[in-house]
């Protein structure tokens, strides 16, 4: 299922995504008022939310709704850092060390955006994009194996980890360049993950004015899905709802030759198969 | 004002602490049924606490009474580091580069923990305490000059930056070091911002099993709050309830010699005069 947020008349709904059209979850919201309830909820969540797709619920036009980020405030929104080969030689050759252990940062959830709410650049003159597939955890993971990793996810998405180049390099932490209000556009829902076969097969894209910049697929993570999952729980708890951005693959502006960064009017999207694809305006 | 969250007979309350005594804000959970709810309220919502606790309400005991984290999850746990004089000279010494600009890092909100709660070591076998002063933002800040920032300040507390020095080493991030389960002892209340004349002349001090091991004031910060607040702000909105570590003095004991990492049964109190105490329990 692709289960999404979405405003209408200014109002906030869950609903369940099939083709061009949206089948609204109003009837379940004195169970599931929040996306983050189905997800706690569990399978029965998803029982109930299927059932009620099947009686042959009202739908809605996609076209009619305003998306909204599909997950409320997650806890956390962390992100790794050089997880794709030839990403990873691209940040060598910009002086940036190839780490030996997973490189993970945070994106405040403050960053959160929409999938195609635009993209403020703030004070930043070298703002970048970076495609990434998104995990949503669903139970929460504490000393988990990579051999469970996979049951502890709730679906996957589609992220721009949206980088302020300049302020990026204020620490080495990454901390106040990688979560600029706006910087983590997020959708355009969420697709479960029973109907994700392969998380580590999956082609990804991000396209800037019509033009193909990055071009990869998921088996080229340095570190997979479960490594993540299992690297991060030795340390603490991942919890429902928690954001995990996996990696960007080569072709990032900043490593271009000339470096190449987003402007005003630049339409960036991001796409992942059997996902869908989120697109945002920088301002 | 001292401003609690606290247990009794496993429900949560707020709570504001006189002396010995604390007086229940249950009269007011209608209309401010959390800390954040108060830390949003503002001035009307202190006014009311006030009247409250001056009509003579019920007190009682305050060790009748666990205390937890004043506030609830917030959106942002940030911590500065490298943040005093001496300490950045101790950490220099240790191979880190003292940082040119503010040297931010992430908490993980799910290590927030309770002033007297115990702390966990997991995985970690070189685990140190960091004395800090808090800051809780009151009123939401975004591209905030120095001379405005103390008016975004809700309130101070004590902090705990407890640090997994094996685990922080993994990556120049720290990410995955600072926030193990519990690793973030707070509290034990907030002390609203109109009680504390001056932030920066406060003496703070890390006791461990008895022993002095930090001892210094919020004098000798690098970067001090007012230009904590304007940096974080020029980049990304900080939110009521946010929790700001400022930084930790020199003497921490990765940086003894030779170094010494707590151990089961050690008893970690840290204090802020004007503030107060926490003391947490290694498990």
């Amino acid at each position: 299922m692709k289960l999404a947020r979405y405003s209408k008349k200014e109002e906030t709904h869950l609903g369940v995504v099939i083709d061009d059209q949206i089948v609204p979850l109003d009837g379940l919201a004195d169970a599931y008022p929040t996306m983050l309830s189905i997800i706690t909820g569990g399978d029965a969540a998803l029982t109930k939310v299927r059932d009620h797709v099947a009686t042959g619920a009202e739908r809605i036009p996609l076209a009619d709704v305003q998306l909204l980020a599909p997950v409320e405030r997650p806890a956390k929104f962390l992100a790794i850092g050089m997880n794709y080969r030839k990403h990873a030689e691209e940040a060598r050759k910009l002086g940036v060390a190839v780490p030996e252990k997973q490189f993970w940062f945070n994106k405040q959830t403050s960053c959160l955006a929409g999938p195609f709410d635009p993209i403020d650049r703030g004070v930043s003159e070298k703002v970048d994009y970076e495609v990434e597939l998104g995990v949503v955890i669903g139970k929460p993971a504490k000393g988990v194996s990579e051999a469970d990793a996979a049951a502890h996810i709730f679906g996957y998405t589609v992220m721009n980890d949206v980088s302020a180049r300049d302020w990026q390099q204020h620490s080495p932490t990454f901390t106040i360049g990688k979560s600029f209000d706006t910087h983590g556009p997020v959708g355009p829902w969420i697709v479960t993950a029973d109907e994700i076969a392969d998380p580590h097969a999956l082609g990804l894209r991000c396209i800037v004015n019509g033009e193909v910049r990055q071009d990869s697929d998921t088996s080229q993570l340095i570190h997979n899905i479960w490594q993540q999952i299992s690297y991060l729980s030795t340390a603490f708890t991942l919890e429902p709802g928690d954001l995990i951005a996996t990696g960007t693959p080569e072709g990032v502006g900043v490593a271009r030759n000339p470096p190449v960064f987003l402007q005003s009017g630049d339409v960036v999207r991001c796409e992942v198969d059997g996902i869908g694809a989120i697109e945002n305006r920088v301002l």
